[in-house]
């Protein structure tokens, strides 16, 4: 089952060239969701070839613009190109008037249900679940109320093992409770345990984001463990004091967190125009936590 | 003097990877105005290297999105890029609130100084005027208010003809009313006609903007005879259904009404992405009007 992340913008602030601004899409066994959506962010999907209307889910983390600014651009393509099925947006109360009030102007109803859900920044929570995945807010530490988003894939059912099944002449109707965890009684009456007959599910992955934030430990206990953390780095080290009085990270704060999470690997970004080039900020992240790498447009993470 | 049209963006709609949505600068003696200013357009604006700081002036004809998504981008970073000069964006009136929503969520107060002028997309009127230039609306027919700009030099100053005045030893500090038109009376009390020591100034120039419009006459006293006529051209002719339905102008409507207006030069442009190419649109509009070019991202027409 797949589960990955493609970064669709990798800057901080403004666009350039090169780096736009952030925006992430998560797919999960072929369902789509979009993290924040900034300016532009309809053209990264044209030119990575991901269809617009396969996004259901939108979540946005706060309410800077490099986060939003391409969202009712996104919304109106959707409606302009003829877009059906609903659309859900997860954010910060405020963001619903200011999609409104462009709507109104424009005199649009959209012509698909769109549903928004205001979601609270300061509070850790469940924002989202379906069969097999669960979304939750991550509290973080920025100028506005801002929070990251956690996915945790929902543990699975346990797996039959075909040829142990087939051999025992298990009927059909029984697969189910097999797979949920009872043992299997035979016509005799005799108990076969259920690992002798399943094995454990696939293991249950998970991703976090986390941007745009400053140092913030408290974090930790729920981003812990995650397969892939991606953490905003948006400074060097030696900026750490500006860091600090604009409540951004720099790339050895996200080092840092991810090494006291005890995360399995790191994507720093959201990087300061005034970097050419990220290799610096992954150089010293890495000194840090060494299964660090640094978000560039269009490339694809596996969780 | 330069007076040039730069294209920013010439689809309708949506952005493409071949074209953006709607956005122009207009150069008029390095001094430069933005009209409309879709998604993206901070991004066309760096990509042909137009200085962003440079834009004094913003024009907004109407409140559809793709003519003004990106203003809050641009304006945004402006911002952050520690602008001090001035804006001044003259729009309908609803898009004030539009940007002030936005500000306020994000908790940005602007660090320069910010002037909205809200405008009345059905009366035409003089909106700008500097030494030089002046700019007015043009009222046109859309589904929501809307309205064209048109640019127009003003008339200058007579140009001295530098041998006549050297050989009559017209004093300098008599220039000025030469310039002005005065006849020169010399030392023995003889008058000289104004034409013998000046010619004619510089012919003006204007520049017309008409997007977005159904096939709509009553603009044409006021275009009348300009130097360039930016015409919307959304459909080719086989859609002029469609086109009357949606308030929009096929190229054959755009070609009729330059030449009803007797402009010089024509260019068309908001090509629906139904069309991969406008050259169908720009054969056709050619069929009407001879002197017609076909907007494309980035061309730069002089006026």
């Amino acid at each position: 089952m797949v589960l990955n992340v493609t970064i669709l913008g990798s800057n901080s602030a403004i666009p350039t060239l090169k780096r736009k601004p952030t925006a992430q899409l998560v797919n999960h066994n072929e369902r789509f969701f979009l993290i924040d959506c900034a300016e532009g962010t309809q053209i990264q999907l044209r030119k990575y070839r991901i269809k617009m209307q396969r996004i259901h889910h939108i979540f946005i983390s706060h309410l800077h613009g490099d986060h939003f600014f391409g969202l009712i651009g996104l919304i109106s393509s959707m409606h302009l190109l003829g877009r059906k099925r609903e659309l859900h947006v997860y954010a910060p109360p405020l963001l619903e008037n200011i999609l409104n009030v462009q709507l109104e102007a424009s005199q649009t109803e959209l012509i698909y249900p769109f549903n928004f859900h205001p979601i609270k920044p300061d509070v850790h929570d469940k924002i989202y679940e379906d069969e097999k995945l669960i979304v939750e807010t991550i509290p973080l530490d920025h100028r506005i109320p801002t929070c990251g988003f956690l996915f945790k894939e929902k543990e699975g059912k346990r797996k039959l093992k075909k040829d142990v099944v087939n051999s025992l002449k298990i009927p059909v109707n029984e697969y189910l409770n097999l797979k949920n965890g009872a043992d299997y009684i035979d016509s005799n009456g005799k108990t076969i345990k259920n690992n002798k007959v399943t094995d454990n599910p696939h293991p249950v992955r998970s991703y976090a984001y986390c941007s745009d934030t400053g140092y913030y430990e408290k974090i930790i206990p729920i981003i812990k463990n995650v397969d892939l953390l991606y953490h905003e780095a948006t400074f060097a080290h030696d900026m750490v004091d500006v860091a600090r009085e604009k409540f951004h990270s720099t790339s050895v704060d996200a080092a840092t967190i991810a090494k006291k999470a005890e995360v399995k690997n790191l994507v720093i970004g959201h990087f300061s125009t005034r970097y050419e080039s990220s290799q610096e900020l992954l150089k010293e992240a890495k000194t840090v936590f060494k299964h660090t790498r640094a978000a560039s447009d269009g490339k694809n993470y596996d969780v």
